[in-house]
């Protein structure tokens, strides 16, 4: 079992008694807890919680298999849905298409440690990133698109993912079908370059700068069969002018863009992201 | 004559020689160019500038109108729409309904001497912020709005209005006719509480929380007779969390709408910004 | 007892089992926790726990008092330094000198229910915020201060403190003495106009401008002995760019000063802040 | 003479005429104006100007030089210091140590089109960013520094820059003499990792940390002979709590540094800064 601290993820009904029971769980097996958050929604009644922890002691169980086989009582009594990982890196894979800012964001990030995950590949409907990906010695599937191939690609992006933990929409610029989209739940991360609501659909910057905001901004959310609709993970906006013309917008979109993505996918990483209906909490 | 900057505003097609005749006439006539700034919109073709300056020796003429006199020349040859104002405080009527966060913030900034406007006066459709207006020695009309007494409400307002520079909706929770919104084009600011084009209309606190936005805005802008659509002047944000109940967002929203609307109308008061289109064009 | 939640403050030496033993012990007492956030440092082994319940049950003591006595068991076992208060608002004094920007934030918040204090009264050493203070209901207590007469008027405030919980310093232009500053240790919260640590002492903002920085800030931190150098509890900054004069900046300033105080402030009195030496943990 | 805008950049004794005379000289050649800005500092009484421009007429001379040759006439006139820049991407030298993150950033914006710059080559005191360098088909040039080599690597540095516009210090570990940074003066921009004045020196993360600081910030400014202290060009900040470590700090920075970076030295290759005594005048 890996040092690193193993992470439990769970959301049930609201109820007396739930934190005593997890920290009595793990305090009565030597599990030491490191970090715990918590939120109850009280519109829904909703509770969801993420602990953090380690073993510090001779009753923690040997193996992380044993320690869920443990919780199946604990998930039972409160009704939870929840997920017990261990402390290794969740394998992601990255798409994109032609712009490669958030590609070489994210990346970098990786190459330097600080980005946990372990990157499975890039895959990508364009050839124009295979250069950079295969730089950093990871591979690269070329997975050109057309109305015809749509289904084929799909299929490999799918196959794909039964081995790994995410998928990463690195402004690739091709809608999932919504086949893959339910697969995926919960699991797809997409960049949009606007301030959701706001301009959604094609050429965000464009009608920002038609309609002469003064703060652009963009939305990481996981995606879902209803484009540009799902659940928000993280936004940030930068302040333009009357003097931004759209490219200058989409120069300045890049880093916001960039550092958005960033975070979502670390908050990702670290399992500090819970679906709540069509919002998300995220324990930061 | 006061001794305030006197300000030029001008927007024209754009045209070699445009910085040179203005400057050249000031020049000329012993003016000192305090700030200048100017914008060419590529896009239309138009050219905008804000020239600020103090008399400075013998040949500045004696009265502002002998100097607007003057400038008709330059104004016709370059087909300008010009304005040319004296250094004097402009004159601002603030409308307001039963939330008082940016009356509040408006009336202490102008106390204290942060706010470059006389205040005329505080119209409202109720009685509940009387006592604060009053406090300050302004003088506070109640103009009380149903069906019936819309039109004469209005009338009254536009007779206000008649001595004054503009005016500002302040969390004034009714819609100007488009009667009214004509007259008062360019000299009627309003805060929305959303980030624009997000959330138009009513509850926008309502609908950010519902969609669960990590971002909460406010949009200053010119009122126009289509809601919520005119020029926008400033916009700001705030970072919220899934923990915000729509309470919380209202109440981290005041702050954004206080500061927004405040900076709108320094720069209205300060004379910098030109509308161009549906957009604004702000020298600050 | 109140409907508004309880809160539990804890700090103690990091061990397994303190979560569990605080839930187990709301948990058995029909205790339903709203919410709760704690920190391990693990630096210094401190751990930091702050939950906040409601009574939901018959097993629940009858007086917070009982409550208390029952918990001594649980903190004496972990070697806890606790408090646990009722949902009563804290009681505040306001000290303020003659710039009112702080002061009027704070009372406009506390009238509109978004300050969740009692507030005393306001304490000054010059007379000019007497009739604000006034308008909104509240003692003003005039206390000059000369060498001579220092000792009594702090005095004066320590016996106001010691019915009230804790001291905010909204611009008060005075020092306190190391013994009042002791006394009130962890109590009183000051606004410093600058980004500490830079620009400690007087007049930041035109040090700020002699050296040309691009952005301003504000700090508001626990007042010790030490003159700007209490725990820092929470900074925030504006944007100004070369053209900002030294008033420009004490304007833009007052905004952040307001804002960062009532952040504190609103912190402070839902007993959201802990010391970690010469730090703080806020819990937000 | 190339299509991008040339720019005149100038400072000088601020007085009644310096506008007229500059526009009416660039609009006598045909001269059109795409951008001007302009700043009196009323406290030293000097004012500076930016004028962006294209020849758009028969009257325009036929090289730079013939332009600057003419404009000694109005520099002499109002005692200008100036230059005058034909639209060619400034050629640049980035210096870096063994941390990549701003140089991995100043590299791909130039890479995608976005920094107005052209890279003549990387000088480094370590061989790790020779492959990033090298991969983006730059020459890298490894500058071991030891006490007994620093003078002989700096005399590569000075040649490199003789023909070279500025250098950048991308996290260069290395402080330069005195005699260097003498030769540079204006010419050569550090990113330091704090918000300046605080935290000068080294490892302000650690100090920051220690502190409790609730923001971390990055400085880009000229270098000087007193290390930490020439004129600041760009800051920003972004926000830590109290279970930032030094690490999280150090991760957090890296954006914060790479932003701020790219900004200044977008802003010096746009011609867009003027030294004022220690402070900067930025026309952005």
């Amino acid at each position: 079992m890996p040092d690193a601290p193993m992470v439990l993820l769970l959301a049930c009904p609201d109820a007396v008694g739930i934190v005593a029971a997890v920290s009595g769980f793990l305090s009565d097996r030597d599990g030491f807890i490191v970090d715990s958050q918590q939120y109850a929604d009280l519109e829904t009644g909703r509770f969801f919680m993420r602990v953090a922890f380690v073993a510090s002691g001779p009753r923690f169980p040997a193996t992380i298999e044993a320690l869920r086989a443990d919780f199946e009582r604990v998930g039972a009594r409160f009704g939870m849905d929840w997920s017990l990982a261990d402390g290794s890196l969740p394998r992601v894979v990255i798409a994109v298409s032609k712009m490669g800012h958030c590609l070489n964001d994210l990346l970098h990030r990786w190459s330097i440690g600080a980005l946990p995950v372990e990157i499975v590949g890039v895959v990508s409907n364009h050839e124009d990133m295979r250069r950079l990906t295969e730089w950093h010695g990871l591979p690269f599937c070329y997975l050109p698109v057309t109305t015809a191939t749509r289904e084929a690609q799909e299929a490999v992006i799918a196959e794909m993912m039964a081995d790994a933990d995410f998928l990463v929409l690195a402004r690739y610029m091709q809608v999932l079908s919504p086949e893959l989209s339910a697969v995926l739940a919960g699991r797809c991360i997409n960049i949009h370059h606007s301030f959701l609501p706001s301009f959604k659909g094609a050429k965000p910057y464009h009608r920002a700068h038609m309609l002469g905001v003064k703060l652009i901004g963009a939305t990481a959310h996981y995606v879902t069969s209803d484009l540009d609709e799902g659940p928000i993970i993280e936004q940030d906006v930068a302040r333009v002018d009357h003097r931004a013309s759209v490219d200058d917008m989409i120069a300045i979109g890049r880093d916001v863009e960039a550092q958005v993505l960033a975070r979502a996918v670390t908050w990702q990483a670290e399992r500090r992201i819970l679906r709540n209906g069509g919002k998300t909490v995220v324990f930061r």
